[in-house]
């Protein structure tokens, strides 16, 4: 009778957001399609050039700057974070130290100051402690397509209206109409954005974790526009030049100038929410990043970045040598294929199996993306090239 | 005409919730208290045992696992975190290594498998991140004096019904009679408090952030009482064994067996949670938690914690010796001393005013914990014993 027994159930209703969400988050939905491939071919050389994971060594000044507050940490019971001694609790804002290097090295002379600087543990996960600052009344315009988590996170915080159809058409509001404006696309346009949000009083929340990416002159920081300060905060991370993808820093600037249509700075609001629901970057981690500011660390950085921009080269000559249209690839280490009229996950599905390669499906950034899939650069340069090799051979 | 000029404002409301918050959050308030202190005497050896930060150095084999794993990824590219090599972003729910290790150290027998397990970067951050799962419109009961992140978590989600006065009535359904009952207090009531749980199709959210210091019978994991796979979660931290405070390490456990009412597993919505709010922990901190429940670490967390017992007794010894009722001390490192008819904060003033010594006011955790203050017993050996000195300088 053990079929006919019913589990038991609490009487607490699931958030009722939950349930709107897309299927699976778009990575770990990747992995699992992986795992499947993997157990159909277990022999296969699978590459992945899908999610945008690092997989070169962290630079060794920065790990020796981690290692050494270990080893510091031993020696004395006084060492381990600040020069004071051994910290425990940091400020949850970050390392003063820490947030005066960001302000001072990676704002220069725009007008951001360390107290306007949260340090996090990575970028995805201040974007949604960002979404406290507004609750679940916000109108969220994202860009489409667009990395997912901003989409996600709002759905969970309750931005949906009625219906998926309704927050659809509340989300896509940026639906840049040229498609070759995709990446840091507001090039030429970002004076335009940041009027757009002084006309509309509206807050502009600029994701620069690429910005050392960058080879044109496209703003590193919406803050380079004048009269951003006033409608912008600046999300960031050290994820994608140190290596840190696994060892999670980022952080996020809110300029004093950012206020509430009730004059309330928002800077304010958001060191309460760090302050509860977070505490603060891991202490080891916190002095990598501050290494990763010194001038070798800057130098090791534009290394790692260098390499998988040569990456980035031989994929999108790859592509185009094939005959596709290919967007991209120039200020971000990620090459967006077009395949006119097929459906991004067939794409997908049909480079996996026929090359072991794991890409990812457009169409999981946004309606938009559908009939592209991304080729990520992130990969040993030997499995780069191998890659190509296979794309050649499937699509000559 | 400057004092005539308006501060540009955006158009964006604040999040209604925000305004509803007690003044600051607790331990930051503190800290601002501490510095103007210090303001007003420069000279004074301020004692800290105000917020339950550890002193005392991370153990070398713990430190050294660390260091491990960071001179590893310069030696092969492909060596940061998992035996296959550098892994960047971590499985979110945490390396399975470490689940694992935790399932079978800490769980043993209880039936709580790595599936289950949530790696996290500190308990307070994933009781954030719990309030996710069940969204605006649950009711959240706290036992009174508790925590404050439990409480300020629940606010900024919305939890507040129409007025402060309201969300105070909603959340203090446990009040416990005896006060003596206040630590731990569910020593004979734990199966009590399942079984309420059960009748009423409640989910207990269990926080064993202190279950190491645990020294009678009562329960080190919820889940130690029959039934409670059903209706409980258990939030967990390796910041009180290990010195983690500021190298931030959690978990928390979430059974299969939990259950929404439509009978949806609750651990399923958190791993997507986790999937879209989180990035895992970082990698060099994870390595360090399997250090901790290997052999030699446990054997090391067990000495710091008999280190801070060791404190805990000295400062339980000097109130009891000046007259003053103490309560706790017994199985968590925070004495509670009961000044009847005064203000914590009062207290608070006085003893910071006239010892220099830092406490927490009870009130801080709640109405109940008025006429309290409360003192940690984290702190070098000497400043406990000094600040034992003052108190009965003060109170003799």
């Amino acid at each position: 009778m053990l079929s006919t027994m019913e589990s038991y159930k609490t009487k607490v209703p699931r958030n009722s957001n939950m349930a709107k969400l897309q299927a699976g988050y778009l990575f770990p939905e990747i992995a699992r399609r992986r795992s499947a491939h993997l157990l159909k071919y277990p022999d296969a050389q699978v590459i992945s050039l899908g999610i945008g994971d690092t997989t070169e060594p962290i630079p060794e000044v920065i790990t020796s700057a981690m290692a050494m507050i270990l080893v510091y940490s031993l020696q004395r019971s006084h060492s381990l974070s600040t020069l004071e001694g051994y910290s425990g609790y940091g400020a949850e804002q970050g390392d003063k130290k820490l947030r005066d290097a960001i302000a001072s090295t990676l704002y220069g002379d725009l007008g951001i100051d360390e107290a306007d600087i949260f340090v996090s543990d990575g970028a995805k996960c201040d974007i949604s402690r960002l979404q406290l600052l507004f609750g679940s009344n916000a109108t969220i315009a994202v860009q489409d397509p667009s990395y997912p988590a901003y989409v996600d996170s709002s759905v969970i915080m309750g931005q949906t209206g009625l219906s998926i159809n309704h927050f659809k058409d509340r989300c896509h509001l940026f639906l840049f109409p040229q498609q070759s404006n995709w990446f840091y696309g507001i090039k030429g346009t970002a004076d335009q954005l940041v009027q757009f949000a002084r006309d509309n009083g509206s807050i502009i929340v600029f994701d620069s974790a690429y910005a050392m990416y960058i080879s044109d002159d496209s703003p590193r920081s919406i803050f380079e526009i004048p009269g951003a300060k006033e409608v912008a905060m600046e999300v960031s991370s050290f994820s994608k030049y140190a290596g840190f993808t696994g060892v999670r820093l980022g952080w996020t600037a809110i300029p004093k100038e950012l206020l509430y249509s009730d004059g309330f700075p928002i800077a304010k609001d958001f060191n309460r929410i760090v302050s509860t629901c977070f505490n603060g970057a891991s202490n080891v981690v916190q002095a990598g990043g501050l290494a990763c500011l010194s001038a070798e660390g800057l130098e090791a950085m534009r290394s790692v970045v260098g390499y998988y921009r040569e990456n980035t080269k031989i994929i999108v000559d790859t592509f185009t040598s094939l005959g596709f249209k290919v967007y991209g690839g120039k200020n971000a280490p990620y090459v967006w294929v077009h395949f006119p009229g097929r459906s991004s996950w067939d794409v997908f599905a049909e480079i996996l199996e026929k090359t072991h390669i794991v890409t990812t499906p457009g169409s999981g950034f946004g309606p938009a993306g559908d009939g592209f899939i991304r080729v990520s650069a992130f990969g040993h340069r030997e499995n780069v090239i191998e890659a190509s090799r296979r794309f050649k051979q499937l699509f000559k």
